[in-house]
């Protein structure tokens, strides 16, 4: 425990990524050391036994705000699939991304969403990879040891979501894009902002 | 402000009507005072003026939120549809609903959620009424003063919830249905719980 806290400290940012699902929603905890990317922590919430749909929608709102609390994370990416088999399904999966989101949004955390393609592109090269495929590149890319390796394909889906972030923004010419206030875009555009007395 | 206070204060039960919406969402404050209902506010919240996705989301979340500190509602009823056009528009639906449900979950209202067709059958006896057929039922049901009554179609189907909530957890044979826990089904069941020491 006190080794995470002293990844969270050290950590330059800190990328929550959420994979969300009405059965099971998996979590990983992304940081960047300098340039570098690594794992600070992954792991599932299992919905399961929860037979209530509110009371599962209120165990995601639970758990996301907890991880937002304990791990401090800078922005949140979340796996969002942007066709679905039928409606109702949609319906349901849009709840869970919702409190998902209200979790983060409550906290000023914010979202960047990717499609599971995007993620499986940006990790493997290819977005026709299966999920095991992404979990063995995530494996290896940020050297995750077997004992800190969690075996659910959820938690390495949500790692993958954290990951893509961290690549999409570090691309070059992303800054501009990511601002998410006027505050902001003023810190980091201080050139373009004309000086008081001006016409 | 003092006289919806006093109006808060004094209602048995309050439920909150909720018709949750990605452009317009609209609220229902539905006070009961013995067995009567009255008005006690009604309301829409704009979110054309956000044009990001996840501001108009965060907006939904804390006025709700706000909703439910300012009137301390009992429950929560959803107006939801079952059934929509396409899977865009429902994943759509779908978080905005999830994030009204979370600002209600994370203070413990327990939620109930009506299809349209179910509310508008409560409120004028035909589930082929228009909006617009509900907002004068609910004017003539309520009596609703001229000046009190908000012309927004959003802000009466969401009142509409409200009262068809209210009519259908009064209507005979609905307590044991609306036990939200295995504690509260105890407290109201204490001669179906097999006392220690049976078999």
């Amino acid at each position: 425990m006190a080794e995470i806290e002293q990844a969270v400290r050290k950590a330059d940012r800190i990328i929550i990524g959420i994979d969300p699902g009405t059965n099971v929603m998996g979590y990983g905890i992304l940081g960047v050391y300098g340039k570098k990317p690594a794992l600070i922590a992954m792991g599932v919430i299992e919905l399961h036994k929860f037979e209530d749909h509110y009371m599962r929608l209120h165990r995601i709102y639970e758990r996301v705000l907890m991880l937002v609390e304990q791990y401090l994370p800078d922005e949140m990416a979340i796996e969002a699939p942007f066709f679905g088999k039928n409606v109702q399904s949609m319906l349901k999966l849009g709840r869970a991304q919702g409190v998902a989101m209200a979790a983060a949004l409550s906290r000023q955390v914010p979202i960047t969403e990717y499609e599971p393609r995007k993620i499986k592109m940006a990790i493997t090269g290819t977005g026709a990879a299966s999920k095991e495929q992404v979990r063995e590149m995530l494996r290896r890319i940020l050297v995750i040891p077997d004992e800190c390796m969690n075996p659910k394909l959820d938690a390495t889906d949500a790692l993958g979501a954290a990951l893509c972030h961290f690549y999409e923004s570090s691309r070059p010419g992303k800054t501009e894009k990511s601002c998410k206030s006027w505050k902001d875009f003023i810190a980091k555009n201080p050139g373009r902002v004309k000086k008081d007395g001006g016409a």
